[in-house]
């Protein structure tokens, strides 16, 4: 196990999995947690302080609202780690991003954008590719693909 | 020890002491503790946990930014935890009043407006009269003060 | 009676039954009211008056848009009022959440989140478990149930 | 007495002689007075409904954060309301905005620009001008003054 | 003819019957027009600098985006410019507010809230019952059916 | 003269005078106006209608708060139109921004961000380049310029 | 090829055809191309560079989210770049709005309204009027039927 | 040369050096540029696309405004970018924040908050310590000097 998904709630479960599915992708291993810095805050803590002993080498943080997950996460362990803000029902998202980006001097959050399931993934490969250097051509790989998928998306609408 | 006051830094001092003044004003017993959700996360965890044995009845917790200190206070007690959001240096304090305020359901901050210090306290002296009717009579006073006080004010415009 | 829960408008009652129950899941005694800051002002004004000697401990103000009924309530008395900011057709609740918590000084609002139906009334119960300690007991039960509910979703999604 | 110029506020009185100055350049009888709906809420009532039956014909209504002033003379009496929503420490005005301009059906407030104070001394002109038409030509001379300065403005500029 | 509604665009006709039926409520004489500030600038100029020799006694202007009907009329008369900021597809209205009310020293137009379809016609009523006195007594009326709506509701459920 | 800047009020010379800096280092012929959208609405009607007769091919408009200067020429002409949104003082120019750039269909405006003075005039050179080739070669020589400023100032930091 | 509109992805061309449709009307030559400043930077240079001399006069860029599209194609060439921000699924296009807007001193983007398909021809269509003033008899129309379309739906309401 | 700091203008690098020193704490060899993606983009492409094998590992990318820095690294490279968001003169940041964050699928950027010099740095180091473990102890270290500093803070304050 390398990246810990850790998400607020089950009801953030549907995208996470679109996380899940990119890490497949690139064969990296992960494990998924439902751990709420407001409802198991102890749970939070215990599963953050022996991660990186469990192997943990970076966390995905998901969650809504005043989004305190990934900060969380951050002021236990020195693994980095990714917060993924979720669009919210009242606020859109806004209230979600600014609780994960606008971390305090000494405790940084790697933040991307809301709902960016799949970036927050990305970014996990491209961190542990300094580490691993099989997922560089991986990387590449996936990086040649979306070249080639927008270049062929662009030859159908000339073609019209 | 009635009201702990709980700030993020020590920057938030100054601000705090206004806090502090309107408790000493209600003779309201009261702490005051720097403690950080996100770099003193086990002290944090700790006091909260002790508090209600140690006769806290309530938390006061000032914070800015990714303000996740009263959050926090929150998911690890059941006391009662007034959020002051702290006016930031890049957004004005946009991400300290939604980081404090936007609590999912279980956990709820009793959020006043940015800065508003004067205001916690105010709020904390109105939730301890419940149980100590004797602030009850100075509330009342508070409020008739502060009315009389507009009124001069008027007086004066007026005379103008 | 121990909680007034007063709403701005009719069309707010399907979201303050959820308050409701949750005040009925702790055996909390409430009253439920419409009365509008702007449609009803002598009524809202009638009513807090004599909220004190009528058994009222504390408010929960329900309002949306220039929301100033939770403020209308603090002015009028010194019991505490929790402010709900319902989200609004145009602003999604930007305006009822400020209306509600940038509170002047001296009059403070208790503000929970947008829609904070729940919240609202678990922080009620928080502030009358000074008192009632009966009530300290239940809260800490709903944390345990919170908990353990997070937890057999964890449970769930590992299982998969 | 035609206009009352109610603040919530002495500290807003400087801005408020900018409101007073084009009414006496206008020669409209008017009063100003400080009530606030939060620290005075019986004043701001017992002024509002003696209003009309003491020759206010209409209100300029100055306030800040969760500005309710103008909202409740609004919900008081069937005068016209101008509401000045004052720029805020914090938030810069959004919050006082918000607070005045979004008012539910039902009970309008006549909202000017943040800090605009010579905007609501104008619109009360132009509203009473419907009843006392010597104003109108003060309008129309007052018009032509600002269309002339900015003309001599633009000569100024051309001649550099 | 005493209140002249103009809307910029014909999509904004479903929501201005809403302020017709008011006027009509209310026995108030008005004109419908669509002009559009930015589509048939000189057709608004024409209508607006003929519109008090017409016998038009305020303006009620509804526009939504960078909404600057309200205050072309504004710019060109000195009858008082009621603004209806419409709410809209990308920005939910924030554009058409901060364009109408925003307006600079000298120019001054009364905004309501975002969809405020009703509030200006009654802002309307307002302004023209100081010159029509019989208007007066049908506001009063007003208030008190939408008082009594609100006090039936609080009934009903009070019963339940 | 081919250029027609257009500001709102003579206190945004100051800033003007850096756009029109940049036209002279383009050597494009220019004028500058202050015409008011809403204090000499006829005299920007008149200016606009009579531009293309008199040699104007594009406008600057420069304007602040609810900025319709640029919208209106928009509405008369059908030259391009560079709107400059100016940074205001209650609303740091969020105001501007929508006022000028969210036009509705058929009429739009070239916005460049806030206070972005010198981009609206190389705008206007890019524009006028089409028509006139020799401003392309001022251009390409602009860019190097920029680029060369670029790369010395991170040889100088390098060298640190 | 006169106009090249580029977007950033396949998903925005249902709204591209809408700028399509406009630039047909006015018998402009255009080419539409897929191409992302993120996912195929290498082929936006490439385009981009070479535009010049393959015809392209001016460019509209249609990108959401952090859109950054028009931004790179103004970096690369002196040719006018008009920026279309699209609305996103979470910030309603804040984002696309900030980031096509907000450009640097001396890497101008024509920035027209969130979803603005129909303004970013019209534009493309004013400034090319510049060099071929046979479009301007053309635009001459466009606002003359937009004009009557107004005046005719203001007749069928007023019918009503 | 491990981590490459580029900043998209010389007037970062007060700010920029909060971030290297930060990096010189921790011993991590680094490197600062400045690279335009606005200006300099052909330099900005020619150092990305050879800075692997230059044995750059990351990127610190700080910007301001329409900040597509981090954005246009993400896009020529597979090595992980962090975005700093400057605070800029007219949004405060907001521009900055979202033009860094709200990066498509496929290109994610790490970004921390708005002028979040030092956790850039500290970020960097937290991704460079998977790979190196030497700065896993400097990092515990330099968490529990950052929990000294607040306990002593807490300290002074509790004994006055």
């Amino acid at each position: 196990m390398s990246v810990a998904i850790v998400m607020g709630s089950k009801s953030d479960y549907p995208m996470v999995q679109k996380t899940e599915q990119v890490l497949k992708d690139f064969d990296v291993p992960f494990t998924t947690k439902i751990l709420s810095a407001h409802r198991t805050p102890e749970e939070t803590w215990a599963f953050a302080v022996k991660a990186e002993e469990n192997g943990v080498e970076l966390f995905i943080a998901v969650a809504g609202m005043a989004a305190h997950l990934a900060g969380s996460l951050a002021a236990y362990t020195i693994l980095p780690v990714i917060g993924v803000p979720m669009k919210s029902d009242t606020l859109s998202g806004w209230d979600s991003l600014l609780s994960t980006v606008q971390m305090p001097p000494g405790v940084p959050v790697a933040t991307v954008g809301i709902n960016g399931m799949e970036n927050a993934a990305l970014l996990a490969v491209q961190i542990l590719s300094l580490k691993y250097p099989d997922y560089k051509e991986k990387l590449r790989k996936y990086k040649r693909n979306m070249k080639e998928k927008v270049i062929k998306d662009g030859k159908e609408i000339e073609e019209k």
